[in-house]
């Protein structure tokens, strides 16, 4: 027996600023280190942005190539990926030359995973530039893209270089896109945070309608906080290799079934909120969340015009979503459940729930869904 | 500023075995743990192991798929990797269950890319039937692919759960195979270990005959011995980001590139071996290696049937090699060049060699490989 040992380690620092695209904001820049580059960025992102990109790039003193994709769920696919390593081994990238994803999470899912396989492996540099990016998918380490069906089927962990975080960005996304941020937040707070929850649902519809600039400073406090929260979260376990038992993965068990059966019509953030609702429904049936509790947060979802049901939310495609999650966490469900606002415990196995729960679950939340929405109305 | 933090490391073992396939040798059944796994294998190696792969999987006691493949370096494609795992996919394998590449380089190649990407990554076990895979690509972290004509373009660092090395499988490998993995044997004794060059130069000729069979106990005397000599190199830079300067290097700076040019009609041990002769004479012409040790080296090599010099190693392709190395380690050269049998150093430039040094040792190699070739022709 011959026995390989190396140890490694994963270190990354995400950092707050604002204009990240002005010429002397020079973070980027930095970031890049002066060598040849490829920055992908979403068409959408660079109909809006595409300007203050040219004048950044050009100001960087180094060949930076940009590259405007077509990117959704439907586009989240290996080939996709192979287009990005295309067209930076065309730009001639060597081994320490970066790749900048400039968008959202789909941006990064799919740049990350072309920056673990390009030379197996060069640098990734995120600039997400949504609210779902900012607080998740953009300063974390996995990658994903779809396959076969099934929603992130293959992916990586790739910590990124660095993240960069500009929440004037905000200003200009769509609010259905706020919506979802907003998801992984409450999220997050529902988890570990009884402070950011009371927080979110103070402050949440108005930071939503403002693209969150109003109450002034509050948003980035909270998107802080978020980020505070998830880092301190992936720290002990980013690979995954040391436990499947993750906070972090409430509202992340019933959600990607419900976004594959929807066609991806329902929206990541949208498929957490509704997740959380239907989960936070069965921790009350299980007598672990008060009634109370749970009408807070189908109040303060709706008041984030996110949805607490979905009409593929069925009982099969939640028998379906458990099966495939157990899979996916080598056998055991993990089922994250709150146990009061700010806390959260592990329902390990799907024979822990009775099928009655589960059925008396979704009726609340179909219930809740058939109430008229004042608030999420006010929103749209 | 935010920052993560995480630790994490990289084990594994190399077991020598006999019989791997005997239903008797539990060593794979454990690796593999009773769970659901996936067996990818060439077709050619299934032609010839077909039939004990099958008694060896019924004995196991878990629903195991076999999966055979044309692999060859034209196949060695991302193309390739999604087969695996669409197959993968449809045998339902979770989190933990592993797939294990029953192959050479290639195979591992693929299967680790696969395994990397699946679920952001499940186990991978190797186990090696060729040379080449014994005593280097089958032991060590790395996968790739080719893409876009460039050998090795996407790939992965992926630690193998564990590696099963049965030097019995080399008696029904093809004569060039084995002179293939006695490139990467001679390659480590080079720049390392006087001794094992003196024992492949002794015994190699007449292990290559006997499928290294004879004489008794040398073989995997020999195998261990470059096994020991790769996991130590490895040991400390097993992701390559702590230098790019890496004495296994030596023999792959223009090999990558004859490989290409020859439309992989060139084997990689093959193409390994003219590096290392060019690479040789280019250090004598250098003052940094003997002229008798030069021949010692020209002489072994053609013992052991691998060619010198090759018809596509032109000075454009060494330019060519140079620039696209130079690349792939960030802007230097690092190139492994030996100083006498055992040893070696780095000679960091391009802008360090002659161009005269380099014509001169291109006719050198060119001269020798002119010469008849006695050993060499009693082999084939």
């Amino acid at each position: 027996v011959y026995r390989m040992h190396c140890a490694t380690s994963c270190d990354y620092d995400v950092v707050f600023t604002r204009d990240v695209l002005d010429p002397s904001n020079r973070l980027l820049a930095e970031a890049v280190d002066s060598r040849p580059a490829l920055i992908i960025t979403d068409r959408t992102v660079h109909g809006l942005l595409g300007d203050r990109l040219r004048a950044y790039t050009e100001a960087m003193h180094a060949p930076v190539g940009v590259l405007a994709l077509d990117l959704t769920e439907h586009t989240k696919t290996m080939a996709t990926v192979l287009e990005i390593c295309a067209r930076a081994e065309a730009l001639g990238l060597g081994r320490r030359d970066p790749l900048v994803a400039l968008g959202g999470g789909i941006c990064s899912d799919v740049v990350s995973v072309a920056a673990s396989l390009m030379r197996r492996g060069v640098p990734y540099i995120a600039v997400p530039t949504t609210l779902i990016g900012q607080v998740d998918a953009g300063i974390a380490l996995k990658g994903g893209v779809n396959f076969s069906g099934t929603k992130n089927y293959l992916g990586c962990f790739t910590p990124p270089k660095r993240v960069l975080i500009d929440t004037g960005f905000l200003t200009s996304v769509p609010r259905g896109e706020l919506s979802g941020g907003f998801a992984e937040i409450v999220k997050m707070a529902l988890i570990l945070d009884d402070e950011l929850f009371e927080a979110v649902a103070l402050s949440g519809p108005e930071l939503i309608r403002s693209g969150l600039s109003a109450p002034e400073g509050v948003g980035e406090t909270i998107v802080k906080r978020a980020v505070e929260l998830m880092l301190d979260q992936l720290g002990e376990n980013c690979y995954e290799d040391r436990t499947l038992k993750r906070l972090v993965d409430f509202g992340h068990t019933f959600s990607p079934r419900l976004e594959e059966l929807s066609g991806y019509r329902l929206r990541h953030g949208e498929a957490v909120a509704v997740d959380m609702a239907l989960t936070c429904a069965l921790a009350t049936e299980l007598g672990a969340f008060g009634e109370h509790e749970l009408e807070t947060v189908i109040t303060t979802l709706r008041s984030l015009a996110l949805p607490v049901h979905s009409p593929v939310c069925t009982r099969a495609a939640i028998d379906e979503a458990i099966e495939s999650t157990t899979k996916h966490r080598d056998g055991t469900l993990n089922l994250v459940i709150p146990t009061g606002i700010g806390h959260a415990t592990f329902v390990d196995r799907a024979s822990d729930i009775p099928a009655a729960a589960v059925d008396a679950a979704l009726e609340r939340v179909t219930a809740a869904a058939m109430t008229s929405d004042t608030s999420a109305q006010l929103l749209v």
